[in-house]
């Protein structure tokens, strides 16, 4: 069986990321496999339901600008070249099998919390990406409620 | 980071299990990690609803032999030794989380298949391992509808 050659990292660009990020180097390092790293920005207008108000869409430029900043910085730090940095916007499970199939990744590797806190906010998108998924998916546990020691 | 210790994979002896142990098996040699598996026999009382008729309790050990043969047979061509093979009675998810907290198992390997077919039943077990699991969760994409040379 082969290994996996395209390794896709969905981040949400919080502190806890980097604990997914680093078992997804660790995967891909040993599958001589490219990393990428996806980052999706949930348009205001999924929030807001419609059109967006003149002062928001400059508020959306803002987060583009930060986000496009912190991916690259994040990116950075575990060695992904800007071109396996993908930023987009849209609804995540949605983008990142997009991406996952047009770009033949293999596997997903995503952040996935456990039953507490924002587990049920959080925990949807491993399960959404789960779902419908063409690649292996590897959910790597995190989470206020976990201890890396454990 | 450290690497994975104790790996367990979960299988239900299908012929499609074996890409999902091939994965397992990969990860867990990169890792230098343990690798353990698990089958679950559901019990047909839960199948039944209650108390199984005496002919049925025959067929459960029928069950159970079979299931004790195959599970042996396919841990041996991935080279898991008789003390890492985990054949327990219950609900797949609950089973397969009871022995990943016991024996401090620290990624869960499943298969997982598509939208299509089998998928709602199927897909829900990897969704159900997935769900309240403290361990990370690898779920291998398997099914019909999918051809490995993807």
């Amino acid at each position: 069986m082969e290994r996996y050659k395209r390794v896709l990292l969905a981040v949400d660009l919080t502190e806890e990321c980097r604990r997914v990020a680093l078992r997804a180097k660790n995967i891909a390092q040993d599958s001589s496999a490219e990393l990428h790293i996806v980052h999706v920005i949930e348009p205001l207008s999924l929030a807001y339901g419609g059109d967006i108000p003149m002062d928001l869409s400059s508020v959306q430029d803002q987060i583009h600008e930060q986000a496009k900043s912190h991916l690259a910085e994040f990116a950075k730090s575990i060695d992904v070249p800007a071109d396996r940095q993908h930023l987009v916007f849209g609804r995540p499970e949605s983008e990142i099998h997009r991406i996952a199939d047009e770009d033949e990744m293999d596997l997903v590797v995503v952040g996935s919390h456990g039953r507490h806190g924002l587990a049920l906010l959080l925990g949807s998108t491993a399960n959404g990406v789960l779902h419908g998924a063409t690649t292996d998916v590897l959910a790597v546990r995190v989470g206020p409620d976990f201890s890396p020691d454990d």
